[in-house]
C-alpha cells in the first residue's frame, strides 16, 4: 500500500476515538479557534492561493475557473464565518433515537455515533476545504480530505491553519487532514482504503462521481450530479411556468440544482415554448428540442438521445413534448441523476402523482428545482446534495455525518 | 450485459413504481394470500426440496448442512407464520419524518420511499426466500433474490408460489423475482447492475461478504460476519461471566451473535479462567489462548494473531489477557467484525468507557452478545445484521428497507 496513504489513514484512525467522545463544548470551542485562526492567518492564505493562481495562469486556466479559485480577505472572513456559524448547529452525537426496556430486563438504547473516519475527494473551490473539516468536526468524525491539485497550495495553508488551532483545544489535529498527493492513482488508492475509512463522500462532477461508484470499495455517499427537469403540465399557469424555468436555468446554470431538461405536455406545448423562450432568450439560452419542440421554435438544434442524459451546466437546455404526466414522470426516472425535479400544474391530481411517482430526493410542484440546498431548507450547512437512496439524500449535513449503535445494560441476561 | 440479467433486472425496475405507490392494505392482503399459498403448496415445495436432498446426497453434503436445507410441513408452517406476522408490522413507507414552512412560503415534507430495487444475495436455508421476499414486499421494494445452488429447486418452487400469490392480488409478480443461474460470474455481474438494482444485500459468511465489498459497484448494507468479544473486567461477577461466555459461545456457534473471542483483565485473568474453562469443558469447546492463558490452562492450544480475527463458528474460542479496559476496547476495534461485544463488569467507569468507546453495531454491558437480533430487541423481522456504518447498523428490520424523499410545494417561488 500507498506509505502516505498508510501513514495519513493510522493517524486518522487513531483520532477517531477520541473525537467521538469530544464534548459539543469542546468541539465548538475548536470550531471557534480555527474560525478566529483562518482570520488571524488570511494572509498566508491569500500568500498561498497567489501561488495558485500564478499556476493557474501558466496553465491557461479560464477566467471563470481562476475567479473561483481566487481568495481575498473578504472570501476569507465568509470562510471563517461560515465555520463558526456551525457551532450554532445542534450536535448530531449522542442523540438517543429509540430503545426501552425488553421483556427480560435488558435495556436498549439506540444512540447516535460519529462515522468514524470520512475521505471526501472534491474538485471545489478552497472554501470546501474549511466547510467540510468543520462539519466533519462538528459531527465528531476525523476526516481527510483530497482536494484539487489547482487549489493545493490554498488547501495546504488553509489544512495547517486548521490543525494547528485544533492542537490548542486538545482535540488531536490528526481529525483533520490533508492528502497533499492529488494524483489519480492515489484517489484511486484511497477508494480502497477500506482498513481505515468508514465513508467517501466525492463532491464533483458526472466525471469525479463515477470514478468513485466504480472503483470504490469504500462504502459512498455519491453527492453532486444534477441533471434536474421543470414539466409544464396542461393546465400550468404560463407565466409561472416561464418564471420558473427561466430561474431554474439561468440564475446560476453551473450548479447542481440548475434546469437540464423542459418537459411540455402537448396540450400547452405551443403557447407555453413560445412564452418561455422570450424568457430563455434574454439570457441567449440555446434550446435542444424533439421534433415537436422544433416545430415550434424556428431555428431550434435538434435533440439526440445523449441530450436527455446531460447536465450541461451552460445556458443549453433540452426540450420534450410529452403526452402526459405519466409521460413526463416515465422519462425524468430514465434519464434524471435523481436530484431536484419539478411540476407547474394547476391540476391536483397530476401535482400528487408527480410527487409520488417521481424518484428523486427533492419533487417540487410550482417552483423552481434551484431551491435543494442544506442552507434554504433550514438545515444549516452542507456537504453536498446526495443523489443515492442509501444513508442519505438530498442536502447533506450534520445529522447525515452520523451513524447509531445499540447498547444493551443486563444484569447477567443469557439468550435461551 | 447477461440477457437474464437485464431482463429480470428490467421486470423489476417496472414493478418499482406499482409497489411503491401500494397501499398497506394491498400489501397486507398480498402478504396474507402468499403465506395461505405456500401451505397450500407445500407439497410442491417438500417436493422440490426432495431434489435438492438427493443432489445433496450425490455431493456429500454434511449431515448439519442436511439438516438445515431440509424442509417439512412443519418448518413451511413455520414459513408461512413469519410471512402472516409482517402484516402485524407498521409499515415503513410514506411516513413524515420532517418537514415545515420555509421562510419564502414552500412547504416541506420529508416523507419516506421504498429504496427501489434490492438484490439480496444468500447461502442460507430455503426459509430466507420467503423472508426476504415478505420483508421488501411489505417496504414497497422490488426484490432479486439469488439464493445457493444447493437450494435451488426449494426456491425456485417457493418464488413460483409467492408470484402467483401477488399477481392474484393486483400487484406486479415482478416484485418478486429469482436469479436461477447461481454461477459467480452471473453473481459478479448482479453486483454492477446499477442501472437497475439500488441495494444490494449480502447475506452469508465472511468470503461472500467480502466479494461483494471488493466487487460491487451497487450499494451494498453488509450483513452477517460476526467476531464478537466478551471482555471480563477486573470487578466481573465471576459466576455472571462464566454463564455469559458460556452462553455466547455455546448456545448456537453457527451464528453470527456468538462469542468468538473472551479477553480478561490481567487481575482477575485466572480466577475466571479457572471458572469459564470448566462451563466450556460441558461443550468441549476448544480454547486457543495467548501465553498469559496458556500459563494458566495445561495444554491450551497457542493462538496466533489470526485467530482473534477468525469467526469460528464451532467449538472454538479465542482468549488474551489484556491489561485494562482501554486495551480490550482497543483489541475489539482493531479485530473485530463491528458487530456485538460485551463487558462483564461491577465498575460503573468501566461499563460506561466500553459502551462508548467499542466502535461496533450492538454493545452489551452484562448481558450475552446472541441478544443481537430484530425479534428480540423488538423490531419485528429483520433481514440481517448490518455491520457497517452506512445507512443500517445492526438488526436490519422493516424501517432499514426504506429511503426517504422531499416534496416542496409553492405557488410559484423563484431562488433569487
Amino acid at each position: 500500500m500507498n506509505e502516505i496513504l498508510e501513514k495519513i489513514g493510522t493517524k486518522a484512525k487513531s483520532a477517531e476515538t477520541l473525537m467521538a467522545a469530544a464534548s459539543s463544548a469542546t468541539k465548538n470551542g475548536a470550531l471557534k479557534e480555527i474560525a478566529a485562526a483562518l482570520l488571524e492567518n488570511s494572509d498566508d492564505i491569500i500568500s498561498a492561493n497567489g501561488k495558485d493562481l500564478e499556476n493557474a495562469d501558466k496553465n491557461g486556466m479560464t477566467a471563470a475557473m481562476k475567479e473561483r479559485l481566487m481568495l481575498n480577505s473578504e472570501r476569507i472572513e465568509g470562510i471563517a464565518k461560515a465555520v463558526g456559524e456551525i457551532t450554532a448547529l445542534p450536535d448530531p452525537v449522542g442523540k438517543v433515537t429509540g430503545g426501552g426496556a425488553l421483556p427480560n430486563g435488558l435495556k436498549l438504547t439506540k444512540i447516535t455515533v460519529p462515522l468514524g473516519v470520512i475521505a471526501i475527494i472534491y474538485e471545489s473551490r478552497p472554501n470546501v476545504t474549511a466547510d467540510a473539516a468543520a462539519l466533519a468536526l462538528k459531527s465528531g468524525n476525523a476526516v481527510i480530505l483530497k482536494g484539487g491539485q489547482e487549489a493545493i497550495n490554498s488547501n495546504i495553508a488553509i489544512v495547517n491553519i486548521i490543525r494547528a488551532a485544533i492542537a490548542k483545544t486538545g482535540l488531536p489535529e490528526d481529525a483533520v487532514s490533508l492528502l497533499e498527493d492529488c494524483s489519480r492513482e492515489t484517489a484511486a488508492e484511497l477508494m480502497k482504503l477500506n482498513k481505515y475509512v468508514d465513508v467517501l463522500i466525492p463532491r464533483g462532477g458526472a466525471g469525479l462521481i463515477n470514478a468513485v461508484v466504480q472503483n470504490s470499495t469504500v462504502p459512498v455517499i455519491e453527492t453532486g450530479a444534477g441533471n434536474c427537469h421543470v414539466y409544464v403540465d396542461e393546465s400550468a399557469d404560463i407565466e409561472m411556468a416561464a418564471d420558473i424555468v427561466f430561474n431554474a436555468k439561468t440564475s446560476r446554470p453551473s450548479v447542481c440544482n440548475a434546469c437540464e431538461t423542459l418537459l411540455l405536455h402537448k396540450g400547452i406545448a405551443e403557447t407555453a415554448l413560445i412564452r418561455i423562450k422570450e424568457r430563455l432568450d434574454e439570457k441567449n439560452v440555446e434550446i435542444r428540442g424533439d421534433e415537436a419542440v422544433c416545430a415550434v421554435i424556428p431555428g431550434c438544434t435538434p435533440a439526440v438521445d445523449d441530450d436527455f442524459y446531460t447536465e450541461y451546466s451552460d445556458y443549453i437546455i433540452a426540450a420534450k413534448v410529452v403526452a402526459s404526466p405519466d409521460e413526463a414522470i416515465a422519462h425524468i426516472n430514465k434519464y434524471s441523476t435523481k436530484h431536484s425535479d419539478a411540476i407547474v400544474t394547476e391540476d391536483y391530481a397530476s401535482a400528487e402523482k408527480f410527487a409520488q411517482g417521481v424518484d428523486s430526493a427533492a419533487v417540487y410542484i410550482n417552483a423552481s428545482t434551484r431551491f435543494t440546498d442544506g442552507g434554504v431548507f433550514g438545515f444549516g450547512a452542507e456537504i453536498g446534495i446526495s443523489t443515492q437512496k442509501l444513508h442519505a439524500r438530498g442536502p447533506v449535513g450534520l445529522p447525515e455525518l452520523v451513524s447509531y449503535k445499540y447498547i444493551i445494560r443486563g444484569n447477567g441476561q443469557v439468550r435461551l
